[in-house]
């Protein structure tokens, strides 16, 4: 009996760890000499670099950088465990959170840190990138990033323009005289399930700028500013980012790694279970758990147990997935592989109850426990 | 693929066959071809006679008789398939909700109207009868239904006493001469899930009296008068019916049908078990599913679930238990037999929302939908 449990995150209540951790529970109560390998998952939001150094035996790294608004932060990184990968979730260093709610706005934040967490991951040795794109509280197509790798952007009068979304529009040209050589022959892969393009109706600024702070008048400012961040590169590298799906993710980050830095933008889960190897652990397993927060139509669209279930039924593994939360048109999820799927509730309760923690990882192994029984048809 | 479906009510959403109706739904859409049989449960409260009917392929009787205040009142029992057995639940004739509650009080109440109703079913044939306790407005010892069929309860001066609870206390000698023949061989059979002796601290008047309409002072007449009832039986028949367990259970019904009418006192899932013959129909089954409203302690004390499953385990048969609710302690079940047991809830929610019928029906063929698809291990 070889059981692997590769659960995400039940978001605002465990983390991916606690998650598997609760699995394994229920089923050591079930089965106890079951083997179980616990391999905890992420979709490229928060958690991705923690469940990504746990998977593989690596390890966080906490450092100082410049945050969104150009003060210190302390920001946490992953440095996996084969030593040369690491894996940084861009909100570390310039995500919405660190931002106080009154001075939110894209015109004045920066992705500098991003490009400070990638120097210092280098400087470690780091020769591979895994980057989770969300929350970021910035609007500015990863020119800060791309200032802190070398990068220099300069205006009309050859002056470095300043940090901050506002500053897009003033750029006229581009020098990478100054580009950190260790950045040639890096790979990045960024973890991005939008496919938003970096301006326009649909880019960017006027997807997300509201969100981030931005009023009607900024959001057309930034967007003009990326249309001449897209035309300025263009220009000096032949490159169109606007062509690039995605490139508008994180306020045009997409567009720096993918346009720039020769990144390659990818769908969060798939890029997980890559980094993980969820794949190899597979072979051979008897049963696969995964699960979530919310298992629904958006699940079935390229989430966690879609991706586990896919991986499962190409091996002809068994796959059950948990979530707090099913709705109905998770169904699909049994065509794409999941051979059953449970809600972890007990009984009727409010939202708030069902994600206190705790409740979340009894639910869990109770759960667990119980799927284990039926398809072992114990009696 | 042989399924037996084996429901029970989830009270105050869906019948036993409504809930059985839904498990088969969710078989149907997860393995078209699979055999599956509905056999309705009950625990010997509301819906046993309807459940044991359809069970058995018998019929709904309805009749007019007399009701826990005297007037009339339209009852409805089942006769079962075998055309020999009635199924008579008690709270038809002489249940509480057939009294307005300013005029509860078990001085009054008469179970009268039991009595016609088995002579109802005496001359339709019937010679074996499944009564269910629950429910009862009365705490008259079952002498109004003793009344109805013949039997004298005469007071100090030879008159015979009126109906009501008030009245057993003036009672002094019984005279049977006019029992109805046909009593004689009949077969009664009587679910029963509470232990109460007649009279006493635990007795009938001190529990279920006040819940009844009874005040303290009535509590006490009443005590009085089941201790009465229970000397006068002694005298005459040389019965002791305070040593009876569960003679207490419908203001002592249950010292009536056990110590006069030579019924048999029994726990209500294992009588409703046999009268459906699940063991039989269990043979051959690749899965039973059962379930009721709420799997706690209290189910593993002899509610439906367990009953269920102690026969799948004797016969090897894998149990599945459903339910709204399944507190902690249902752990228990899995000891008894439940290869497994989940709740049908599919998100958090409110009780109210939760109870809603086609909701219930919904999240049971869900439920069952994934269960289906487990045990099979469908990929």
């Amino acid at each position: 009996m070889n059981i692997i449990i590769a659960m995400d995150s039940f978001k605002g209540s465990v983390t991916s760890m606690e998650a598997g951790e609760a699995v394994a529970s229920g089923i050591r109560t079930a089965v106890p000499g079951a083997r179980h390998t616990i391999i905890p998952l992420a979709d490229g939001g928060e958690g991705t670099a923690d469940a990504l150094v746990r998977a593989t035996g690596g390890h966080l790294i906490r450092t100082r950088v410049t945050g969104p608004l150009g003060e210190p932060v302390d920001a946490t990184y992953g440095l996996l465990g084969d030593g040369e990968t690491a894996a940084i979730e861009i909100a570390e260093t310039c995500g919405l959170t660190l931002v106080p709610e009154s001075e939110r706005n894209p015109n004045n934040t920066t992705t500098y840190g991003v490009g400070e967490l990638i120097l210092d991951a280098i400087d470690r040795g780091a020769q591979s990138f895994i980057i989770g794109l969300g929350g970021s509280a910035t609007n500015d197509a990863g020119v800060g990033m791309l200032q802190a790798l070398g990068y220099r952007f300069l205006d009309e009068t050859g002056e470095e323009v300043p940090r901050g979304g506002k500053a897009l529009g003033a750029i006229r040209s581009i020098d990478t005289a100054a580009v950190h050589p260790s950045l040639r022959g890096v790979l990045i892969q960024v973890a991005c399930d939008v496919n938003n393009p970096l301006y326009g109706e649909q880019g960017a600024a006027h997807i997300y700028g509201p969100q981030k702070g931005a009023d009607q008048e900024t959001v057309k400012e930034l967007d003009d500013g990326l249309r001449n961040f897209a035309r300025v590169v263009r220009e000096h590298f032949g490159i169109d980012v606007q062509a690039i799906q995605g490139a508008g993710a994180a306020g045009g980050l997409g567009a720096a790694f993918a346009g720039l830095l020769g990144g390659e933008l990818r769908s969060g889960i798939d890029l997980m279970l890559e980094a993980v190897d969820l794949n190899e652990h597979l072979k051979g397993a008897d049963l696969v758990i995964t699960g979530e927060g919310k298992l629904d139509a958006q699940s079935s669209m390229g989430k966690t147990a879609m991706g586990v279930a896919g991986l499962a039924k190409e091996l002809g593994v068994p796959c059950v997935a948990l979530a707090g939360s099913v709705t109905e048109d998770a169904a699909a999820l049994n065509e794409l592989g999941v051979t059953a799927y449970y809600s972890i509730m007990w009984e009727p309760m409010s939202l708030k109850d069902a994600m206190e923690s705790e409740r979340t990882k009894l639910n869990l192994s109770r759960t667990s426990h119980q799927v284990i029984r039926l398809f072992l048809r114990s009696n």
